[in-house]
């Protein structure tokens, strides 16, 4: 069993890719890796299992990736592509157990004003899903995994990233929803083994790096190996990943990562 | 083109069918018709298109069912598995278009609760969703439809049943997420073409119809046609079907009705 694997559940933007009603030849790509759910991952280790993220496509990626254990909840920022699916979690909160689930206040904050029904019921139903927030205000740790949050700008909302370290190793820096990456984090996860980085498109957006960003922000932090997230429907993976410098990937939903 | 058209986008439980991490034999069937995504329909008609409910599979739906066009959206009740796709609705709003929602007052406000960032942003974005909210206090139209909203007691909640109607003719009435059909719902709906009704399990449950109850509201309805809807992963679909008296079907994701 690997210390830490890492399953990307989803990779896509807001709207997912193929986006509703378009017939770009992205959105109708027979390449699989085309096809993206909204961003999330699943991270296993010998001891404990979580998700990043719980978007609306939370159950589907679950039946597909066979997921049966979910000990823990980690959110980014509490947007509708990251959080719709939160209820989905039910049945990996069995016999009066809570599940814990982490993110900042503000975050905690705004799941809880959504899914009021799960953390504020009148009555609580037995064998339903009962969240316990847990804000978090720095490294903290799940099974053999150090965790530390790094705080991204995001429009009006601060997004949190989490770097994985295992026997102090950076072995895992997840950066999605961005629209930069301050220096500060930069240095923290300067050399991580794998960088996953929010590249929605070449062009510009308001709120999210594109790929030209995100590419120098890699450049700066050297990661073993850079990959591509929250990608929207402008780029065919396969033309995409062909541009791109030497130790940089696109994601696709399905991919694993393991740390031997 | 049909006077009117009702695809059924979804036909399942809160949980869906297969249930997360389960491997019974609903589960795991080979027959297409046990797969169950969340409760929704499509009806399209000559002049208007809308969706009742949008729970979190709303976007997968519409991709099987390649929906290009919502017009309008009628809500059931607020519960998760019935609106946590709503923002998906986004492509389906533009052009500095509103999107009418229609519900109940407590609905609406609740679905208002949680997708604060459509209904009371800070600032609209351009092309972001934008729905307008419209209170349901009796029949009103959508093209050549008259609709009828229909009170049904759900738990604490009161759900819509809606009735629909061509030409003062009732065609199709949704009856789902409810603990029993009153009365009076039972005299307005009676004779109805197609009659979709909740039908949760063989099983009493505290807030949903079982199948015998439903049996028995069917045989004072007396609807040209009924259809069972909301199951959960109790029955197969064919030996459910195989006991049901003639006349009552078991409704199935991509199931098509039509009005010529």
């Amino acid at each position: 069993m690997a210390r830490l694997r890492v399953t990307f559940l989803g990779t896509g933007t807001s709207q997912g890719v193929p986006r509703l009603g378009c017939d770009c030849e992205v959105c109708t790509s027979p390449d699989i890796r085309d096809t993206r759910t909204r961003c999330s991952l699943y991270i296993q280790t010998p001891d404990l299992c979580w998700v990043v993220d719980t978007g609306a496509d939370f159950r589907t990626q679950c039946l597909r990736e066979k997921v049966r254990q979910v000990d823990a909840v980690l959110i980014t920022h509490a947007h509708a592509d990251h959080i719709m699916g939160f209820d989905d979690l039910r049945p990996f909160c069995r016999h009066g157990n809570t599940l814990p689930v982490y993110g900042s206040a503000d975050t905690l904050e705004q799941l809880a004003q959504v899914f009021s029904f799960a953390f504020h019921p009148p009555k609580r139903s037995p064998g339903y899903l009962h969240p316990e927030p847990i804000v978090v205000r720095g490294e903290f740790k799940l099974g053999n995994v150090s965790i530390t949050p790094l705080e991204l700008p995001h429009g009006r909302t601060i997004s949190l990233g989490y770097l994985m370290k295992v026997d102090g190793q950076p072995w895992f820096a997840y950066l999605t929803d961005c629209k930069t990456v301050p220096l500060d984090v930069e240095r923290q996860v300067a050399g991580v083994r794998h960088l996953v980085i929010d590249a929605l498109r070449e062009r510009p957006h308001p709120t999210h790096l594109s790929v030209g960003e995100a590419l120098e922000s890699i450049a700066r932090i050297e990661p073993g190996e850079a990959w591509l997230t929250h990608l929207c429907h402008d780029h065919l993976h396969s033309d995409l990943e062909a541009r791109l410098p030497r130790g940089v990937r696109v994601a696709h939903d399905g991919l694993v990562l393991e740390m031997d």
